[in-house]
């Protein structure tokens, strides 16, 4: 598609100028999300959070490097980052005190927490290792408190920014694959193939949102195969599980093919596939209970005779690729809208085949919309 | 070079024969490690230790999948994984006995240590984070302690199966670098190059062993810039930092290149660049003091009056990309025979200029190994 074409930016390509001229400012989108994480604080009587997990810095604050904190105290966002971050953090994070340390990352929260004298109790997200906690506990005299959860209950539900974003990283993935296409030939590694895909997502101006699986043959039936060595044959066939990463934003789909002709068997055992995916996709809209969509799946391949999977039938993404909800048998709760989910059950047979077709669908208040683009097809 | 061929599979020609032909079976290899950290959890009266980080658990084990703890009890090592990975274990891990969890890993952790009868005390990595280790408290009945560095300080001195991974990492890496050489042409984005470098990766039968940076002009004074849509020009630098992950081993190296003839400034800044690593890989040797290391660096650059670099000098790498010994200022201690470290100094002008060239190096008794190719040139 001419749109994706190396002559024209990425930066301009993957917002479409419609959602652009309606989107707000960040420090809004900053503004309005750390509102929703103070009514959270508030009900959990949480006066400061010290965030330590990447993702959840990114959502509070906007800053997309790494080694950093942020604290959310009364009034203020303060990102405690070093010497290689504060030209970036300055950019990206406008609402945001930012915290230049130099020594160690306790040693910083202490300074700052001395400063601020009204705090009693710090609350720090269960997410942190034992070794940070407990260097936090011999640097900073308060007490502390452990909580989970706060703010990826907020994340879980996507906002206009978000959305967009998603959608880029998934259009960038479908037309990675597209592009991918006329290299999946007989003679090709695993590892080849999982290389070129990666490379047309980076000249689309994206990232891996996770290392890609690429499986040739009865290798598919391992969910979490690692490409390798193995060639294609002239009669084989082919999973590709991988994601795209767009400002921070990951993308998550799977395809398989048959090289050489569809064998009878192969051609049931994707249809039934296809179906069980049409059949969960088919209930989404929010309200509906997660385990009617899980169960959705699973029926279509029940009946089918064939193997069900180990696996959820899907996942939330966004800054991570796995997030809440959880799409699993044993998943409480309903759908929401803004929330967005994979889609992705399979049939696995050790030494014989694996098939899986993974979709990335936003859930709206009347349905859903699928971001991903469904036709792919070698 | 020939033995990267595509004809020949790659674990065939990163392992020299000679190599091969020495090397005792893997099983050996771990025999000896766990007698290594037995001898460290007896020296800190240890007598059962949860391994939760998965370098850690790789090294104690063998396992190369995720999602998996080691524990080391008295005379048996056991590793708890799950069942999208228990043929890869059983593959992997021979010596292991094998724990293939359902539920939670907590209860599992419970499960196993309620037959070991003898065990009061249980310690956990300080890597482990809280929400886990707080599941382990409520499910475990048992007194818990927290330890840290016990396997990296073990894990810091790289046995020949190791050195061997790393040299072939290490070697791909070169290679990988060279077959990008002819893409580097005016036009070509920083995220396209660095896609086209991780496709060489994967063309030679190895992954990422992290995140490719490739920076134009002055972008490479930010040392961790992420590679954009900024074009190659017709006159222009580069610098591309990335490495090769091989059997779970890394390897890490940093080239620039100047486009369309170096002016003046940039090749005096480049030689001194190359003097300081120079200096700093010349005083590498079994017992030195690491921060004699460092200082040879710095001496260089601090004497040509140019900006001295805010990071460290090296790291040691090996199944993770960042190690024990990190090669600072304030470094305590020595280089040990077997350590494999990076030598990595640079100079940061910004809106400038940033040049920084970085070698892996093995440490020997009598001097080092440098295990990346030297000569790689436009």
């Amino acid at each position: 598609m001419e749109r994706f074409n190396a002559k024209h930016p990425a930066k301009k390509d993957f917002t479409s100028s419609r959602v652009a001229t309606k989107m707000k400012p960040m420090r809004h989108d900053i503004a309005r999300r750390l509102r929703a994480i103070r009514t959270e604080l508030n009900k959990k009587k949480i006066g400061c959070l010290i965030i330590t997990k990447p993702a959840n810095v990114t959502y509070a604050t906007g800053f997309l490097g790494d080694d950093s904190w942020a604290i959310i105290a009364a009034g203020r966002v303060y990102l405690l980052t070093d010497s290689r971050y504060t030209e970036q953090a300055e950019k990206e994070c406008p609402s945001c005190t930012i915290i230049d340390r130099v020594g160690p990352m306790a040693e910083a929260v202490a300074g700052l927490l001395k400063k601020l004298k009204s705090v009693r109790t710090v609350t720090v997200e269960e997410s942190t290792s034992l070794g940070d906690f407990e260097r936090l506990r011999r640097t900073v005299k308060t007490r502390f408190r452990v909580a989970a959860g706060i703010v990826e209950s907020v994340r879980s539900i996507k906002d206009a920014r978000e959305i967009a974003a998603i959608r880029s990283a998934a259009s960038i993935s479908s037309q990675a694959l597209d592009n991918t296409l006329p290299y999946i030939k007989p003679g090709i590694s695993e590892s080849e193939l999982a290389g070129m895909l990666d490379f047309q997502i980076r000249k689309l101006g994206a990232r891996n949102s996770f290392e890609t699986i690429v499986a040739f043959g009865p290798n598919a039936s391992r969910p979490h195969h690692q490409p390798g060595v193995r060639k294609l044959k002239r009669q084989d066939s082919v999973l590709i599980d991988f994601g795209a990463r767009y400002k921070g934003y990951c993308s998550d789909m799977t395809r398989c093919f048959a090289i050489g002709g569809m064998t009878a068997f192969y051609q049931k055992v994707y249809d039934v596939v296809e179906q069980a995916q049409a059949a969960a996709i088919k209930t989404i809209r929010a309200g509906v209970k997660i385990t009617r969509v899980d169960a959705a799946a699973r029926q279509v391949i029940e009946k089918s005779g064939l193997p069900v999977y180990g696996h959820g039938t899907g996942h939330g993404f966004g800054l991570e690729i796995h997030e809440s909800p959880f799409l699993k048998a044993d998943a409480k709760g309903t759908l929401k809208a803004g929330q967005v989910i994979t889609i992705e059950p399979g049939i696995y047979m050790p030494g014989r085949l694996g098939i899986r077709i993974e979709d990335d669908i936003l859930v709206t208040e009347t349905g859903h919309k699928i971001l991903t683009r469904k036709s792919t097809r070698l």
